[in-house]
């Protein structure tokens, strides 16, 4: 019953009129992105996702990984899946052709991989670590090293993974003690311990490439004092073939909650006399090269939000249309998605995973504007925002994707406790997507700390400047089409922007002389953000669908007056109803949303604005 | 590291000043419940939770149950803690002195029985189903059945199950099928089987008394043709003895995502000839008996919704106080209890804790006024609203301990994803509470259709008054004390009312005409007035600590001045120093509550009036 299939149209409606797949192929580098070889790729890709990813996801979570001696086993079917996907070309589809990659955009990217992490998120962490390196080694490699690496990398042989966190050093990587020596050769030994590590060891791939943070003894302390270091499972010699294997090894695994399919483990480092890295870039400059992987990884955890949500609302929205219990306006035997409370909670599933959707694919688009518009301005204003919104981006999806779940298990009832359906593997899996590359709290203290006071809210106010623009339009075309209720939105969405600014002025007010409020108020504020920029969203996608609507009418009534009746005409008529029900059905999202998140803003706002409280509590409040 | 120790000044402290215990003692047949024995129950219970239940809950969900033949193993220590627990009578502590029991108030028995579902959620389950049996049997058995069962149930020499639940027939009992015939002694032939029953099946006890609905094959159809049986383990003869095994057998046991340790059965009915069972009260009138434990299910479930919340913030707490992450105010080496997100999530944590508290011992105290008090407007007032409200106990006790609980993963981090820290057990664990003993979906329509909508919201009109009076109240308190905070709680909190009403005047004016509307209305409707009732709580525990502190204040100003610094006064304001913090900390917790929580009752009033969205929406919305 778990099956998968891809919301395609969702997908092309989000890329058509809210990214504007247009104008990315329009972009230099970026000319192969031509809409039909995107939707033709999007029909692959949910070939693949729903024919060999999705069917190993459950029997990954029952299986789990275990460790055999110092082998790390990974589910059945995982290697068979790893030689497919790279085999078919999935890993390279963002990478530049140089080192073997294909050069698309990450505006595809992005539901590409919404789709893998839909079809199987354990599995897939695997291929989005080892993509994420590759990013940190193309920035921060020499031309030796990523000559070496890279294209074995690329051609999924050897596989990566990311080695930041010590028991000591969570959230906070200035506290990272792992030793790295020069040895005589231009490497290092290491010597420590790193946990949490996914992926850490398996045998999917002939290599593992750790991109391991470390010190020098004699390093500055703290963040400035980390530097980056390859280590190889294996040694690779000059050409390329595989040497001794190297001093690191798994040496436990953790029992998780979820993602059982994929191996966190404890990874041991020097035990027999050091294990050989080598430097990645240059000394003590290990953070800054971890976060161009981190801000990779976190983009693909926002996915991670919106791609759980989605798989677990298919099997809510399957099981609300086959279960049936009690009457549906009085009559036995129908579907529970019959009753206005399941249907209530279908909509509220599907509004957000449609926000979600409509967030994060334009923030993808922002990438590609950032990487190749021609416009100085228009490349830097984008990386300005897609800057800003990452943490909203990771934590708004993640916990929105969280509640999308959970309303899975509840359309279930009794049977979304029980392990048999599979509902509940995506409640578990989904709730380590907040704590992963960065918790909600750190996103929050991201946003509010190094986003908005740093810069004095500059780029907030340039993105709230283009809502409110948007809100203009929405509103002109309510309007024009004669719609009473999407000037209702645009107002709504204008409240709540006024809610945004006034809480953006309370941090900017507080920042110098109360920096404990301002951080008590980080996690509110940005369920704010979020809100009010998806939102924006939903209101440019309510604007699209009206606006095709209306098109489509207009045309219709001139076809109808021209061939009245013809047979062609009521074909063109059948076409355009199918568009026309998935395009009501569009608005009748955007009502939900404002029926029922829009009105949270101002709760948030709120919030934010009595801060003050958490400082002043005193800490016997904490203690009953 | 999963310890438990009882909340008891929280206890104490709403007992004392919400529930008012002197009232309680003051009833005909509660005299017993006088202040002094009460507070040391409530210590003994602690010690056996902390000393008893604690320490095997973890056990329990690593080990869980298995099915070996046609028994049920259940985990170790379960045994001797069912032992020790009926031994020192914690069974029988509400259940009337005729049949053992020691007839205390409920209002005692809410915080004791808080303290076994913290402790160990999935062992208590036994004990909570047998209880509510013997219920069930007290007002629908006749003389006999009650003369030969209740004093061995209460004794805890037999135990209990409540088996209700068919697979086509979850939420809708009108659907049950199994098959009860009339046997020729009077006795019937009980065929079929039920599914989802908690403690179908153990050998925690002699013999096992099956609740059991069936319908008789010339039974009218729905619910008004169904009768509740008696249908043991093991025959019993006239004298108590026990005679053959019956033909009721567990053939399966589910996997859980949670509550391990309590084995939920498939039991199959008659299939060797028929499971001999006992009509309880008359024939067709099974729902309504039903309905007797199923309130006292559901008001336990209630207390599930604060038991999970408190053993997870106790850990959360724990947690936040042991490890140190990051600079806290720019030291290294403090724990993170100390960075604002971390206080406002534990804030977050203890603030609705404290409001789930005092929201339900004060409804336990309903039900013995409803049951002793003297005057009968009192009690019959009691009791309408304490029906009024036990969905909203249900529900919105148990949506907000799953919240705490998740806060609670949080403040762990990474390492709440893991199993081995134990704070995941009871974010699974509490899970079903929002699901068994009917969905908050389910619990949402009862309290629209059948409580307000039925009687035109009389009985919230009556509690909006309370709730009023004790608005002016506390601004009159604000007023003498000249606190502005309380003064801003008692207008937020009367905006809220307002909210509640103008909600429940939609509900009224589309109740006859949009029946779908009010329904998909419901749980928005349910969170909104959750909020406004436990608001109204915290703002008499503000009232409480604000007055008690004024009157503190007063006698040590006055003894000071008259010992002027002897060392008596001293030790009396040391004495008066630590109540104080106390009371300022649940002033504190109020603060937040206005702050964070109070805000949300106007976003969910905006989506009750936006609910004809619902049904407006297309089926095609719900299709990506």
């Amino acid at each position: 019953m778990d099956t998968y299939g891809a919301p395609l149209r969702d997908m092309r409606f989000i890329l058509d009129h809210l990214v504007g797949l247009d104008g990315i192929a329009a972009l230099p580098d970026c000319e192969a992105a031509e809409p039909e070889l995107v939707y033709s790729i999007l029909e692959e890709a949910d070939k693949f996702a729903a024919g060999v990813l999705a069917p190993i996801n459950k029997s990954g979570d029952l299986q789990g990984c275990r460790l055999d001696g110092d082998r790390v086993v990974v589910p059945n079917g995982w290697q068979e899946a790893w030689d497919q996907f790279v085999a078919a070309g999935w890993l390279g589809l963002s990478l530049p052709a140089e080192y073997g990659g294909q050069g698309l955009p990450k505006a595809l990217w992005a539901p590409v991989w919404e789709m893998w992490f839909s079809a199987n998120l354990a599995f897939t962490m695997l291929p989005q670590l080892t993509l994420g390196q590759t990013e940190a080694l193309e920035v921060a490699a020499d031309d030796a090293m990523k000559a070496l690496y890279l294209p074995r990398i690329v051609s999924g042989e050897w596989s990566c993974n990311m080695s930041l966190t010590e028991p000591q050093a969570g959230s906070d990587l200035a506290a990272v003690r792992m030793r790295a020596e020069a040895a005589e050769d231009g490497s290092y030994r290491l010597y420590g311990q790193k946990i949490f590590i996914s992926y850490g060891d398996h045998e999917l791939t002939d290599n593992i490439v750790h991109l391991v943070l470390a010190r020098l003894p004699d390093a500055p302390a703290g963040i400035k004092g980390i530097s980056l270091f390859l280590v190889p499972k294996f040694l690779v010699n000059a050409d390329g073939s595989l040497g001794v294997r190297n001093d690191v090894r798994a040496v436990s695994l953790e029992d998780k909650m979820g993602i059982h399919g994929s191996p966190t483990c404890t990874m041991a480092y020097g035990d027999q006399g050091g294990a050989v890295g080598y430097l990645v870039g240059e000394l003590n400059r290990g953070i800054e090269y971890m976060f161009v992987m981190m801000n990779e990884a976190r983009f693909g955890v926002s996915l991670h939000g919106v791609a759980l949500a989605e798989r677990a609302y298919q099997m809510a929205l399957r099981y609300a249309n086959e279960r049936s219990q009690g009457k549906v306006a009085g009559e036995a035997g129908r579907p529970i998605a019959g009753h206005p409370d399941v249907k209530r909670q279908l909509l509220a599933m599907r509004t957000r995973i449609f926000a979600m959707r409509a967030l994060v694919y334009p923030a993808a688009a922002w990438f590609d504007h950032a990487r190749h518009h021609p416009e100085p301005d228009v490349a830097a204003r984008s990386r300005r925002y897609i800057d800003l919104l990452m943490p909203v981006l990771k934590a708004w999806n993640t916990e929105t994707g969280n509640l999308v779940c959970d309303d899975a298990i509840q359309v279930f009832g009794g049977m979304g406790f029980v392990e048999e359906t599979g509902i509940a593997q995506h409640y578990r899996d989904g709730r380590v997507t907040r704590i992963y590359e960065g918790t909600t709290g750190i996103q929050a203290n991201d946003l509010v700390s190094r986003k908005i006071l740093r810069e004095n809210g500059a780029t907030l106010r340039e993105l709230v400047a283009d809502i409110r623009a948007d809100i203009a339009a929405l509103a002109e075309m309510a309007d024009v089409a004669d719609v009473a209720e999407l000037a209702r939105h645009a107002r709504v969405l204008a409240n709540n922007v006024d809610d945004l600014e006034r809480a953006t002025d309370f941090l900017l007010a507080h920042g110098s002389t109360d920096p404990a409020t301002v951080q008590a108020a980080a996690v509110p504020f940005l369920h704010l953000t979020g809100l009010v920029c998806a939102g924006w969203r939903v209101a440019q996608a309510a604007r699209a669908a009206q606006s095709l609507l209306t098109a489509s009418a207009a045309s219709a009534g001139s076809e109808a007056s021209a061939t009245s009746g013809a047979p062609a005409a009521q074909g063109a008529a059948g076409g355009q109803a199918e568009d026309a029900s998935y395009l009501r059905g569009v608005l009748a999202l955007a009502s939900f949303w404002f029926a029922t998140y829009a009105p949270q803003v101002r709760a948030h706002a709120d919030t934010v604005a009595a801060s003050a409280c958490v400082g002043l509590a005193p800490d016997a409040a904490l203690w009953a």
